[in-house]
């Protein structure tokens, strides 16, 4: 009989302890010396790839820790992470993280995988997983009621219900296929259009040519992106002139979504009016109400906090809403909540019932399958994070976090209206600032761009921090930085303040 | 300024130390005690979230260890674990765990999943982590190799390469969008059928309607689901016969999916008959080559054997192929590995590129950027996992593990055979056993499927072990018993197989 050479419980634990601690080492590491890191990983393309054997090893090594490594020729596991993999690494955990959004991991969150990996429950039914299902059916309801969702969108107390999606893209495909079930099944026409702002994320894009709606990423006949206003907000005369000349060509207008904290600039699209102009829209058309989809992935996290709950004001007109605890509310990635008032258009567009997969809990149709409000089948145990996360932090914690970064933005956009050399290009309403040099004396746009991108460029090539940058319409390249890393606090941001005043002087110069 | 309760350092260690204890201290008992756990969870509906508090707590409190239980009043987290989340656990890593297909978590692919949840790197684009993306380049190299695929799979040696999706849900969605990208930007009419087997997975017709290929879960026109012969494999005459009403009809088949060890029975689809129809049909009435997926999801794993490889036989002339270590080679879930010969279709369904997301590294294409080869945006750094997996075991070790349940399933099937009450009701191809009580006199089907769920659900009320069922052309309701997990032995089956036959003495009572 063959018999696999597993790991010993006894050696899992041993290699389990040093495991953590070479994490908690790393997390010291990252606060205590900040400056051994480069932020934005330097090594050149093929650097890792050449640093690993091309062909897997025939017999196994025993992953010996770093008490061990000594005693053997090479190969030690600890060893090799930190030579072909630590390079490798752009810090997203470095106080000095300020690129994209923010990726958190906490210690709660990072627990709370380690144990849904240990479990190994798989929580595609509720059946296959009670726990993983009720938990998570708990969970969202939890955080449904912290950032201030009504109670049609909480699965105790509605037909709808949250449910833990990978990403946000995940959760806005599912969305748009809910939505054109909807609207097929109403007996609309077949040639659909979703809508969003020319703001909004790569993803809805995406999504629609992945459900088939739009034919490519620019077909603008089927996604329509609405022109937004000075701030960079979806504009509901836009929305409503646009979703008119579709209706009388013959259309169907199926899905709109709204954006609560653009990726670019963290615009609020205003979701109250757009709610307007669908419900006004369909109304006179007497054609099934469009779907209304919010996407808070970034900014759904501040509404923990009374004072921003206005991000979301008229979510209570919306068919579904997420956002991401892996980006701003301290859990690792992946954690995208997603909630619909309709859970029936969800399951009724994604579920598929083989005979492999009935069993009695599901045909009494007492308890909630997950499977049927997602992409894939399998799933982890991930609402373990969010448990883990809030019972550790409580409501109070958690809105201590978004408050600090809030603060922190708020000091570094005073430091850039400081400094006379520099301007701030978008109304800052949340833990990002938009800004960029001003053109130096008969520079043009063009070289005030390349401008901006020289200072860009050599502040992430420093390693010391990173930084991303984008375009809003009419303004040209503009550097972004997003204060919401867990180490980050008011001291590293003015530090890289004054990181960015000095390489301003290189910038400016002639390049 | 406001500061967030973050967990210490010092605490993460303490409490990953425990948590790792508490892993290996569970799967010490799944060893040790195997009957002090119900496989399937007998916990009723409900059950477990009214354990929960309706409301979060305001205010944190510490995730105390159980060192430190005695000490407080109540919310010790490990106390809570046994209390709320144990009893709604269906032990997927229990030897007794014989339902559906295994969801293998080990020692070194839970290390791994620890270190990408403490590193926190964001792999979307090479330059976020060019470690998560040249890492996971080798890795499917390396896979790839071990199951035998040709070099135009490979990353380093042709236009093709691996990639890890989710789940097999989501890399037959990426096949299935590519293949319409692929049909479209030829020209080809638009109304697309896709084709599999009546034995399918129920993620083909999912991926369709996700797609808005099919109109809904009963769409034959759309998805046409070919007919098996006696051994429920595809009959490539029926595709054919199917392909050619299409085309006479103006519809387009832009894309099979193969499955290489079908859920229901892990039957073996006829890959290189099956691609030799493609070829034929689609040359003679000129259009463009319909896609060739193959979902090997389950049965990719036994491909690291040689003498397994023949399930592969004519993967060379698909276009894709993906399987999942995170059933049964090892690696936890989620870590799905699909490949493609032709990145550049992947690519075309799916890349968008915002601002926001443009760098040096991708703009001058030196690099990967997997974003483009999945639905969502962000992904984790799971390369680690399959990189610890395969230098643990080695190859040779990975062969043994599926040698050992190959052998237990031979076992299995032979005590079915030798117990005249029985019957086996499919070819056993790999790990997976069809069998059921065969009728007693007088019985009709009916009666006959009625009795054999009595069986199983007897069983599986029991506790001891777990098993599933299915339905099978023409053979009603059968029973199906997957050796896979990593704890199960031949004792187990051997045992097992003692529990069913004294299970079939209740069940063949009249109910």
């Amino acid at each position: 009989m063959h018999t696999a050479p597993h790991m010993s419980n006894d050696e899992f634990r041993a290699l389990g302890h040093q495991m953590v601690d070479f994490i908690a080492d790393y997390w010291d590491a990252l606060e205590r010396e900040p400056g051994k890191f480069r932020v934005l990983s330097q090594v050149r393309p093929g650097g890792v790839i050449e640093s690993v054997p091309g062909m897997p090893p025939e017999v196994g090594q025993p992953l010996a820790g770093r008490a061990r490594a000594e005693e053997r020729a090479g190969g030690d596991l600890f060893a090799d992470i930190e030579r072909i993999v630590m390079p490798g690494i752009t810090h997203w955990q470095h106080p000095h993280f300020y690129a994209f959004f923010p990726a958190n991991a906490t210690g709660p969150s990072v627990l709370a995988e380690l144990l849904s990996a240990g479990l190994g429950v798989q929580g595609m039914l509720w059946a296959t997983g009670p726990a993983c299902t009720e938990l998570e059916t708990r969970m969202l309801d939890w955080l449904g009621g912290m950032i201030g969702l009504p109670p049609e969108f909480l699965s105790t107390s509605s037909n709808g219900g949250g449910v833990i999606q990978g990403t946000a893209s995940d959760a806005v495909l599912v969305a748009m296929v809910a939505a054109r079930q909807r609207a097929l099944s109403a007996g609309s026409g077949k040639e659909l259009v979703a809508y969003t702002s020319t703001q909004a994320h790569s993803s809805i894009i995406k999504a629609a040519m992945i459900a088939g709606i739009a034919d490519g990423p620019e077909d603008r006949v089927h996604v329509r992106l609405i022109d937004v206003d000075g701030e960079f907000r979806m504009r509901p005369d836009a929305l409503e002139a646009a979703v008119r000349e579709d209706v009388a060509a013959g259309r169907v207008p199926f899905f709109v979504c709204a954006t609560v904290g653009t990726t670019g600039c963290t615009a609020v699209d205003p979701v109250a009016d757009i709610a307007t102009v669908i419900a006004r829209s369909s109304a006179s058309e007497g054609r099934v109400t469009t779907w209304l989809h919010i996407d808070a992935a970034h900014a759904g996290a501040a509404c923990v906090c009374p004072e921003y709950r206005h991000f979301l004001k008229g979510v209570e007109r919306a068919d579904s809403v997420c956002f991401n605890p892996h980006k701003w509310l301290l859990t690792n990635f992946d954690c995208n909540c997603f909630w619909t008032r309709d859970r029936r258009a969800i399951i009724d567009a994604l579920s598929i019932t083989p005979e492999y997969l009935r069993n009695a809990a599901s045909d009494a149709g007492a308890v909630i399958d997950y499977r049927d409000w997602q992409v894939p089948l399998g799933r982890r145990f991930r609402a373990l994070k969010l448990w883990f996360v809030i019972r550790h932090y409580g409501v109070e914690g958690l809105r201590a976090h978004i408050r600090g970064h809030m603060e922190m933005a708020a000091d570094f956009e005073r430091a850039v209206r400081s400094d006379a050399r520099f301007e701030v290009v978008a109304p800052r309403t949340m833990n990002l600032v938009c800004f960029r040099l001003r053109a130096l004396p008969g520079q043009d746009g063009a070289a005030r761009d390349a401008m901006n991108k020289r200072l860009m460029d050599g502040l992430n090539a420093s390693g010391r921090l990173y930084l991303t940058h984008t375009t809003l319409p009419g303004t040209g390249f503009t550097l972004r930085m997003a204060m919401g890393a867990v180490r980050t606090g008011p001291q590293h941001v003015r530090q890289a303040w004054e990181w960015v005043q000095e390489a301003a002087c290189c910038a400016t110069l002639p390049s």
